[in-house]
């Protein structure tokens, strides 16, 4: 997607085909600097700093990180090594399992010697394969979007973290029916929810909608349930960094209280996700779901753009307050009116799920 | 109440019976003055600038600013202005109507020469009435505390925003339970929700937890319905700026969200108020509250303290990003369990509202 009018993705292999950049997603809004990974580790320390996030784009990463690691030393315990170390990055996104494992299948069974090329294509297919199915959402997401459009005004969508195409390679999953909508001439409106405490929607949401010149307006995390109240949220668009097969959804911290919201004043809630966040080895979300606790100085400090445009981080908390800081939450899937994949919408329950897809389904 | 184990209130007059002091709570928690007020522009700006805020505080600073006007000039001319001017400061709250509607009709009737004498001790026994009230939700809702306490763990209460004895005189609404529950030895721990976008729950209320000594945690205002869902909140305690005749609840933006949370998970909810705030002239709170709107910059940008301990604010969002910010919404009766009050525990109705206050209820 563009940024001040070119065309961008998250992750792409240098000339050499060995080389792995990504954008610095760490420095967004504020500083636009692109990253080189050079090996497993680069990729790795890439996933945890959240420099790359989103469920799609770490899958990808991970992936990428395998092939790097393979470049360098493609023996099997070479792979296994660097297998557990990208594992272990983040816990609650099922892509980066799901990418790490089809990787690591493919390279072991494979001979030495063609194990570095194997894994660069491999990597660069599943990019591919995430491109299509967040455009395939885009589609079918658009639909529902033109179906709410009212001639009066443009359809107001509330969206929640940053599932752009900065968390995927290109189109995003929530955000890709809003670019499709946009570049169809749909006229809409995106509400912003900032999502504290990293703020990637104040911050890289906002930076993407500046950048495909999308109208938006980024409103506090407790906004949204007034907004609804008052029939300001036509319908809810959000990610998802691990499905079940009943269609609980896991998303950033928050997204529950949304799906409430929504619930309560009759806005339909979807969520967009490409089939590699579904977990069809559980059903209970709240209960399954391990939900990342990450450092508690990502509440009690925030960094920001300083007057004199120096990045700078401040304290928010007194000192002697502690604080902790849960990634996600589950929401559950009576509260979402439907699963925007890319094979179709589907409601969030098993059945939903088996009938788009029957052959991952277990 | 306690800072660094000094007792103190929010607002007291000099020993010249005159000027008027204030906590500088836009300072908090990371710097602690106080502010003079010498004339009623001097309290306006206090109240306009959030130095000072919540209902009751606005309310007592309002009746004081009133006072100060009929020290500098007690004719009806100065003494409407005043109230216009102090009137237009904040319009969400219906205490500081309350107030201004309770010293204006007493002030007018007097002869000019009495005023300034009747008007200072007016505004001091709001002040000590208001003292009372909360001192007795603190010991009507410590009850309830009380019944939560299970033997292997402390009362865990949710609170949002800052509805301690900082957005009081003393005391506070929600947090008067807290604090009498931490004295009479029952063991608790609080959730403090940072409040965006102006984080009065990270800076108001958690430095007002650290000087009583009461356990807590600081956490993003996201978290709430993960914790409901994990059985990790037992009570939710809130203020209120307004309180239907119905018991529609008007609160820091964001109340909503942890109210339709609590009522998911089973949790009750509980709003701690004084009859001040009281609107009896409503019941439908959606439909009639109005609902003030901030600058926009509060959302944009945020101030903390830098790593070399000056104070600055930083910008959060992209050039180019518009914001909004509404600074409250409404809670339905049908989600808040029960209204703590100075006459004690009743439901959130106008049956239950009117059983307590016969004498109110028109």
């Amino acid at each position: 997607m563009r940024i001040d009018g070119r065309d961008y993705r998250t992750i792409w292999v240098d000339a050499d085909g060995r080389r792995v950049h990504v954008i610095d997603q760490a420095l967004l809004p504020h500083r636009f600097e692109t990253l080189l990974l050079l090996d497993c580790a680069d990729a790795a320390r890439a996933i945890g700093e959240m420099k790359v996030r989103g469920a799609p784009l770490i899958g990808v990463t991970g992936a990428y990180g395998l092939a790097l690691a393979a470049w360098r030393d493609a023996s099997d315990a070479a792979i296994e090594a660097a297998y557990a170390l990208l594992l272990a990055t983040r816990p609650t996104a099922v892509n980066l399992r799901w990418a790490l494992d089809r990787m690591r299948a493919l390279l072991l069974r494979a001979p030495q010697s063609a194990r570095a090329d194997l894994a660069y294509a491999e990597a660069a297919r599943i990019a591919e394969e995430d491109i299509a199915a967040c455009e395939a959402i885009g589609d079918f997401g658009a639909e529902l979007i033109r179906k709410a459009a009212r001639d009066d005004r443009p359809v107001n969508i509330l969206t929640h973290c940053n599932a752009g195409w900065l968390c995927a390679v290109d189109w995003g999953t929530a955000l890709a029916p809003i670019y499709k909508a946009a570049r169809a001439g749909i006229p809409i409106h995106v509400w912003v929810d900032e999502t504290r405490p990293r703020n990637q929607g104040a911050s890289l949401t906002a930076f993407e909608l500046i950048g495909e010149g999308v109208s938006h307006t980024v409103i506090a995390d407790n906004a949204g349930g007034h907004l609804m109240q008052h029939g300001l949220v036509d319908l809810v668009i959000v990610g998802s960094d691990r499905t079940t097969r009943a269609g609980d959804v896991c998303n950033k911290i928050g997204t529950y209280l949304k799906a409430l919201a929504a619930h309560d004043n009759g806005a339909p809630f979807y969520v967009g996700l490409p089939s590699a966040t579904i977990d069809w080895r559980i059903a209970d979300g709240v209960k399954d779901i391990p939900i990342e606790e990450r450092s508690p100085r990502e509440v009690t400090h925030i960094s920001g753009r300083a007057p004199d445009g120096a990045p700078v981080e401040v304290q928010l908390t007194p000192d002697g307050s502690p604080a902790r800081n849960f990634g996600f939450d589950v929401t559950p899937a009576r509260l979402v009116t439907g699963l925007i994949t890319e094979r179709g919408v589907c409601a969030a329950t098993e059945e939903g799920l088996k009938a788009l897809f029957p052959d991952l389904a277990s």
